[in-house]
């Protein structure tokens, strides 16, 4: 980085600016590109990303003829048209919403209005416009269930709109926790909107809902008026035959939005996601339009529209393969599912007579966790990395109230077999020396104050 | 719009969302878009798009091309680090950073430090980052020159922050107006943090502020200790061959955020936008961070970064033509330019012995305004559309206090030289219609309450 002793500062300091940029996790995830880059011979099991293995540009390429090929020919536009649908400011809902929607059906039996599709900037850009639109008064509050992904608590934060943690438990979600923090809330004055999980081998924890506790919480939810957001980022990245229904394909009650990334599933570098908000929402002139027709109100003022170059990227990975994402990640899920393999077995072999140490086995998606019988927090991250040549991510840095400070995330998705079995080893001996010792260690760390 | 009658309401209100959705500016755009929709023969002075004249989808391959040939050969990245670049996750402040501060450089005169770019998504992101980061407390307010840019009360709305109007007057700001504005804010107990201005042929006015009153702002921004937001979309846009130095080339202070586009002189399609925040911060761990730094920490809970595949179709126009985008866009400049004399001396032919009616002539840009003896409001536009078949924008929905009644926003980037002369033929027999009448035509109008 740069020295910047170009300019006079005209008297600014973070303490004047937004209380977002002061968020711990934003300091965490900071911390862990920075060692990252100190370290980068370094065995990454923090890196969440899909893996590059089968990146190809000449297929962007492609997309973007097929997408083309697809406007002109099945759709009868004129080249005129066609033109100013890649190339002009459009339709801030978004140009590829009907393919989204033939997309959902097809994956996932989701039958989704396309006119109730939002496409955006990212999954991120997403959960922003809901927490935008949620967040109206000092009142109203976000339910979380804790663990929670870093991105939902940033987008909270560009708000100002408190998360209260609900306990996930072996099932994901406690639903009796949920009602519990709901009626505490509303006892306090406050306003619980909406309630977000990831039923499906969630970030962090690799946990998957079960059938039953899906209809639970819907139940919960109609009960108890709340929205569910639902975020399915990794449900396409398993094994099985018979992957579990989303809530929102449950959803009779119009209780779910829907959101939904394309980074995992086509590239991150399209930066495409979307969201289904087919609720009915009454205005003060008393119409009736859709949440996704007010969420895109929002988007106009934010990012106007998601470029339609990137669109027509991702829309023309749509159009391959019959519409079924399921078919176009069929070497993504077999290398994901073969690691995920690795690990475990890896773990298995590696930790079965180690006392203190056990992890989950989820049965899809990029994460497990391991339990360890010592504090494996930021100093434990440090002295891992510079000692044994081997990331993670503190699971911690999910929780809001020190949740999780024995335990590790593992993240397979970027690796290979023979990269996850070095990784194993070096962590084997990371893991058994903090054991003995019992705690952080107090040296080896990397000073904070040294690491910018 | 479908009938949405597929699922239950579960008692959502347009009350209980966020306020931005109410805004009234946004209810006028909507409005406009409404009329559009209805009226497709209408000739329409309403639309600020770029021309779609030179739109090549082939051009979009060849800027990826391009691009991509510059991070193998120039950068000498290896295939797999391309293959990341473009793909995967990616530097949250952008990875075309370099390419655009050479552009301002060669277009600008600007010396802008690369580090200090973010790449945005368009310029409403840029816009909103930087707001975000101001409003930090309720006591946050901004300042704007009136009439105001639509995009910036919207993402000023999204974070609740309030915008004190400043008198534009002929030279684009009024700076005794500005001072007083400031100082009876701080007198309230408010903190003034920012003033937009669009120096250079402003959107909605045209107006161009003189060199004299550019040193003046800085002057009396670094005095009142207010950072500018200076926002260039149409500077290149005139035929003049030595334009203004802009603010930030003139910024000595460090007074200047920079906001740019790449909507008009790329294409909107890519949806790039940047701004250029080199001031200092100080944080609270007394460290000095760049505030692009601390937007591009916003940026990452909101966008997370702008799609690489939409930065490296505009690297790609950026590496064309030396770096110079006014070289890029000779075709353009020409035409708006040709536009923009057929309206004036188009408006003189016909209004010159027409009493009331008055227009100032911008040297660039896009729009003009037209001052008629009249309420130029919603119910004129929408008799205007109806009878006359011509649309344009109300200048009083530019803002908040009623001001504009009188006057209209005429746009000319998007027509041709026929359209221009047909559409004064209709704007002609409409404005000499209602300047007869002397109001607001209380017939013929749409019906708001049944234009949805």
């Amino acid at each position: 980085m740069s020295e910047h002793t170009g300019l006079a500062a005209p008297g600014l300091a973070t303490a004047d600016l937004h209380g977002s940029l002061e968020d711990p996790q934003l300091t965490s995830m900071n911390f862990l590109n920075e060692i990252a880059e100190r370290y980068p011979d370094a065995v990454s099991f923090a890196a969440g990303r899909p893996t590059e293995r089968f990146f190809d540009i000449d297929a962007i390429h492609d997309h973007l003829t097929r997408y083309r090929a697809f406007l002109s020919g099945e759709r009868g536009f004129t080249e005129e048209q066609v033109r100013r649908t890649l190339c002009q400011y459009g339709r801030t809902k978004g140009i590829v919403h009907e393919l989204v929607a033939r997309t959902l059906a097809v994956d996932e039996g989701i039958d989704a209005d396309p006119e109730a599709v939002v496409v955006t900037v990212g999954c991120q850009e997403a959960m922003f416009l809901v927490l935008r639109a949620l967040r109206a008064t000092e009142r109203d509050v976000l339910l979380a269930v804790a663990p929670t992904y870093v991105g939902l608590t940033g987008a909270a934060r560009l708000v100002d709109m408190p998360v209260l943690p609900v306990a996930s438990g072996p099932a994901g979600v406690d639903l009796a926790d949920l009602t519990a923090t709901i009626r505490a809330a509303r006892a306090a004055g406050l306003r619980p909107r909406a309630c977000y999980v990831m039923p499906d081998f969630a970030n962090p924890s690799g946990v998957r809902m079960d059938l039953a506790t899906r209809r639970a919480l819907l139940d919960v939810a109609a009960r108890e008026d709340v929205l569910l957001l639902e975020d399915n980022p990794y449900g396409l990245f398993t094994g099985e035959a018979r992957p579990l229904p989303t809530l929102k394909r449950l959803d009779a009650g119009g209780q779910v939005v829907y959101l939904g990334s394309f980074a995992k599933t086509v590239l991150p570098g399209a930066r495409v996601g979307y969201l289904v908000a087919d609720q009915r929402v009454r205005t003060a002139d008393g119409r009736v339009t859709l949440l996704a027709d007010e969420l895109s109100k929002i988007k106009s003022m934010l990012t106007v529209n998601t470029s339609p170059i990137a669109q027509a990227v991702v829309g023309g990975a749509l159009l391959a393969h019959g519409g079924s994402l399921r078919t176009a990640n069929e070497r993504q899920i077999a290398a994901y599912t073969d690691n995920r393999r690795t690990l475990l077995s890896g773990l298995a072999r590696r930790f079965a007579d180690v006392g203190g140490v056990s992890w989950n086995a989820p049965e899809g998606g990029y994460f497990a966790v391991v339990t360890v019988p010592f504090e494996a927090g930021t100093a434990a991250l440090a002295r891992s990395a510079a000692r044994h040549g081997v990331l993670w991510t503190p699971m911690t840095w999910f929780y809001a109230d020190g949740g999780g400070a024995h335990q590790l995330r593992l993240s397979v998705s970027s690796l290979d077999g023979g990269t996850i079995e070095n990784g194993l080893d070096r962590l084997y001996v990371f893991i058994t020396e903090c054991a003995e010792v019992g705690t952080e260690g107090e040296s080896g760390g990397l000073d904070r104050s040294q690491s910018r």
